[in-house]
């Protein structure tokens, strides 16, 4: 499928920016040099580059992450090796790769990058499953794992289930045996979504008018939720924590309605709810590749292996047609719809 | 100052309740045979006993701890122990005690309590001193020293700075070196105000406008706070945790406002902001005479023989006045005035 030619030097396509601004009117592609690599580094093919919101926040100069300029846009992938830096041990040319480090700049048809950004990814891993792991599945997983020790038989509760963090949420979950109740906005075709987010492995998924309502834990249907996941904030992350139970965690990635995060006195003083935050930029900036990353990873790429982990919904848009592409991601709503990826691969 | 009498049995008047309501209707004064004590089991002559408001929402049924009816009010007090138990090795009579457990029923002129729920307090405290410690300056203590390291030099900030336990985080600030930073509502005694807290210790006090404005943390003259301690609520929640910096905790004991904690989102992703409760009844009731109580206990002792941890402005009240006392408390604005403590020493 993908075409490996070995040279000493690359000319790279390079989606660019050099100010913030909205995407469609700041990123260039400009054409880039590429020597052959030293040390430890690596020349990379980039096959798959998803676009994902904090990317076009970060363009749009309203993220925490200041890019040096001239920066280039986009934060994960799926890459295969093409040439090898003197030093560089870990690594075979025709290896798939993904990025463990944010930051890189991901859109481009040819990068470099050094030994230690990189994770290799095993071959029975499909493509676009890898290219998507990195940010959501990363975030899903350590959410999962870092706050409150679940056991199989516990039970998670998540607003913006549909989300694609959600689905993959959803998805490890059920794997790992956790209950797990989403909540969703209600909307027209709300019968659907619930069916595809229950085959997806959901236990139960609740509108926001359901969730204020729910008997499921105070009936013992369901043990109460030990932990809670909070993309939304506002009035829907309180009426989420007020079905935590005693020492519960609500942990916030998101927050979509704009809304601060609404916390109950009574649940921090006699519920000893805690009320903490996630960013995977942070956790990789301060962990990069060390056993715990390396071990997720792992256990991320024998999911998608077996089929049990999948890529969101998604379109695959050549990188060519960047505006469109933008166009796309910003007339979602939310993250409502289709995860758009760039497709380098031709 | 106390009159001790040996004897096999005493006749206590108890301030005792058999159902919910406003304290001065349902509380009444009853006598209460006490036998002499048994195995490990002491009896006590209660001297002073204060009203604190979790006192009165308990009494109201507003509060999550309910007791057992016919139930005795109060959690504190301070008391000198008349006669032992056979199997009670570590008090003699004379001393003078408190109780580190809570729900035991303090407002009664004598009372019979178990050796492990009290501890000695050393003979240079003062008494009213003594009688305050257990909740207001042992929730000051834990919240200090129990979310995060704060070292000599680093900073606190806190609203309901003029609160019992917001004098009490002032004084202990002091002792230990910390800068702390008081929120107060603004009123047209400020000046006063301001200087009475920072004769108390305080390295600044601000009115809630002033806090909204201030640029001492952004300028440097003062390191952003690690620690924010909220009694309030709401909108002063928010803007108190706004100075905090990465990684700050602001934990929770009060809701005065009656509003919810309000969180933005960013604090929790981009800063790392955590979000905490804490509640002294549960803190006892899990640690008990634990190493840490008395560790605890022993160095608040200290401090107030030193002089340099003092009681909150109170007023002593004979316990056969206890109509007049409710209605004292509950006429003050929140935690505004004077601590009402019930004198039973006469």
């Amino acid at each position: 499928m993908l075409i490996l030619r070995r040279r000493m030097s690359c000319l790279a396509s390079v989606l660019r920016y050099s100010d913030y601004g909205e995407p469609a009117n700041v990123i260039k592609m400009c054409k880039e040099q590429l020597e052959a690599p030293k040390d430890d580094n690596l020349l990379v093919k980039i096959v798959y580059a998803p676009i994902n919101p904090a990317d076009i926040n970060t363009i749009q100069g309203k993220y925490p992450v200041k890019p040096e300029f001239p920066a280039v846009g986009g934060n994960e992938c799926v890459a295969q090796v093409m040439e090898l830096g003197s030093n560089v041990k870990s690594f075979s040319v025709g290896d798939i790769v993904l990025p463990l480090a944010t930051g890189l700049g991901t859109w481009r048809t040819h990068a470099i990058y050094k030994e230690n950004e990189l994770i290799k990814v095993p071959k029975e891993v499909p493509l676009v499953e890898a290219a998507t792991m990195s940010v959501n599945k990363c975030t899903a997983y350590r959410m999962i794992k870092d706050f409150v020790e679940l056991k199989a038989g516990d039970t998670l509760i998540q607003n913006g289930a549909n989300s694609a963090v959600g689905q993959d949420v959803i998805q490890l979950c059920k794997i790992w045996g956790i209950n797990n109740v989403g909540i969703v906005r209600d909307r027209p075709e709300i019968d659907q979504l619930k069916e595809y987010l229950k085959e997806l492995g959901a236990t139960e998924i609740l509108t926001e008018e359901q969730c204020r309502a729910t008997k499921i834990f105070k009936e013992g249907k369901l043990p109460k939720p030990k932990l809670a996941l909070n993309c939304v904030g506002g009035k829907n992350s309180l009426e989420m924590s007020k079905h935590m139970g005693q020492r519960g965690v609500m942990v916030t990635y998101g927050g979509m309605s704009r809304e601060p995060v609404l916390v109950p006195t009574s649940a921090l003083i006699f519920k000893d709810h805690e009320f903490k935050g996630f960013w995977m930029t942070r956790w990789k900036a301060e962990k990069g590749k060390s056993d715990e990353a390396i071990k997720m990873a792992t256990d991320l790429f024998n999911f998608m292996k077996d089929g049990k982990l999948k890529a969101p919904k998604h379109e695959l848009i050549p990188y060519e047609n960047y505006k469109q592409a933008f166009e796309n991601v910003l007339s979602l709503k939310g993250f409502a719809g289709a995860k758009v990826i760039l497709d380098f691969s031709k």
